[in-house]
């Protein structure tokens, strides 16, 4: 994201973000702060963080309270990512080790217990009740969420609406909390607020959307993971949804057997780059623009400034990126 | 505790509290329904909101709050626990089967963190930052200590010292917080919210004292699980801490051999026996009643009322009780 010339807008504040995610509660055990830095050392883009202080600049919210609520949101995420990699066993993110990876399974539920604590702490910090509601909440959105796929089955066919839920559950609640607490923080008129939510809804379905395109098309080394991930875990994002929708014959039977965990690694690679070259692509990516339409129309009654502008070219950014 | 008189007092709010704990948030999963029901049901004593609801109508504060307020510990509490019976792959507690003993480690982590996100929500509907700050920091100090435990081994020895940090971490400070919340809401000074806070924090200790006298000396059906447990475990407590640093000779052995995993159920049984019979028992009794004059102590600048006897009968019930 170093790419985008909005960042110049937040970047002292992003700054002061990154101070308060790297500080150690008093008494906190050794392994703990060595844990919490291992993760944010291996943080993605500090998406979450940027769309709160760009919410709460646009908003006019005090800043020092924001700075709470970004880094409160981003070790939400990270809080997340720690015990859904223990569940999906997984060793790589973005391309660093995983807590699980080198550590028990004990360990790793407990220090993801931690880290909820230390970012509803933060998230107290920022000093607001109704911010701390919505947080609260939307935790519990993404619990729900990901216990409705295990108990649902992961390798059932979803319908669109489904797979909508699914993915609002995982990302987009999230970046809809972000981009509301501006407005929370700043206490402007329920409007306001709930337009801001629309555009981070938006923009999270569209985010979540090019995200599940990227495990099929993306570059290796950017994405941090092998491509097709989801498709070895019988998980059905958008792109296979049009897949099996749309194609017939031998691809779509060979990319059945590999939801099915019955092929080889080779034959699965064989399934991943035929999903790859479909169309399908190209539809889930329509549906990502659509999101991304619909993010900059929520936007349209608040007047230009240079964060709305930061918004925007964000918006495009998230459907452009490739990785 | 049913035989307490006090609970007179608080019943119409304990009841309050009971049908908040048993509310479905919108758009929950079924199965985290059921699997909260089962918990509330399989639930305890409810000493954590009785104490919310003594200090809230001491101090003056709204009710309304303090309901969730009490709620919420409730909450926190039962979420402590559904991932403390996953690590320890308990299968009863309380006499009622544990989630782990029929989900699956997946589903249980994920539930756990539904309930932690549960509980934080009905705080925040207490509307008060400070009770947030003090809730996400106490849950901050139940992990660390749990982390503490299972990295530094719980086989070595402890110190006294070290063991009462290890039973303030574990049970002192949600009980510390729990009578500390109704002073928060009610907007008391500094100086009573601090008396609160001690107050709980020793009739915490003193709790836990018990609490590991009775995992020697209880009767099991009244206890819901097997005596012996913690030694079973290898987990040094308070009496175990006195028998070793004064009994000889064999029963001294057979109980460094039944903490090292090395013995018979029969000679676990004897080992367990031989704590229970010993002068161990009653030393650390007298340690529990010094906590509990401690916490009689804290409310000495309490004006009397009912609801200051019902704390200091409360205190006499802690160390008094059998089960």
């Amino acid at each position: 994201m170093t790419e985008l010339s909005f960042l110049s807008l937040i970047r002292d504040d992003l700054e002061r973000v990154e101070a308060l995610l790297r500080e150690h509660y008093p008494g906190q055990h050794e392994a703990i702060g060595l844990a919490i830095e291992h993760l944010v050392d291996g943080g993605g883009k500090r998406l979450r963080p940027a769309l709160v202080l760009l919410s709460a600049n646009m908003c006019g919210a005090d800043l020092d309270q924001a700075i709470y609520a970004a880094a409160a949101v981003e070790m939400l995420h990270t809080a997340t990512l720690v015990h859904d990699d223990l569940i999906d066993g997984a060793l790589m993110r973005r391309g660093t080790e995983t807590l699980n990876s080198h550590w028990s399974p004990n360990a790793t539920v407990l220090t993801g217990d931690y880290v909820f604590a230390y970012a509803a702490y933060l998230a107290s910090r920022a000093d607001n009740v109704r911010l701390m509601q919505r947080f609260s909440e939307t935790l519990m959105v993404i619990c729900n969420g990901e216990i409705q796929q295990m108990f649902d089955g992961r390798d059932g066919q979803p319908t669109h609406q489904e797979y909508e839920l699914r993915i609002y559950a995982k990302t987009a609640s999230l970046i809809a909390m972000s981009t509301e607490a501006g407005a929370i923080l700043a206490g402007v008129g329920q409007t306001m607020v709930e337009a801001l939510r629309a555009f981070g809804e938006q923009l999270g379905l569209a985010f979540q959307v090019v995200d599940d395109v990227l495990d099929y098309v993306a570059d290796e080394e950017r994405l941090g993971k092998p491509v097709g991930s989801d498709l070895r875990q019988g998980l059905i994002t958008l792109p296979l949804l049009f897949f099996l929708e749309e194609e017939a014959g031998p691809n779509q039977a060979g990319v059945r057997q590999a939801l099915a965990g019955t092929l080889s690694q080779d034959l699965v690679c064989e399934a991943v780059q035929a999903v790859a070259e479909s169309p399908a692509i190209e539809r889930a990516l329509e549906v990502a623009r659509g999101h991304a339409n619909q993010a900059k129309q929520a936007l349209s009654e608040f007047p230009d400034s240079p964060y709305k502008t930061a918004f925007l070219e964000l918006v495009d950014f998230t459907v452009r990126r490739r990785f």
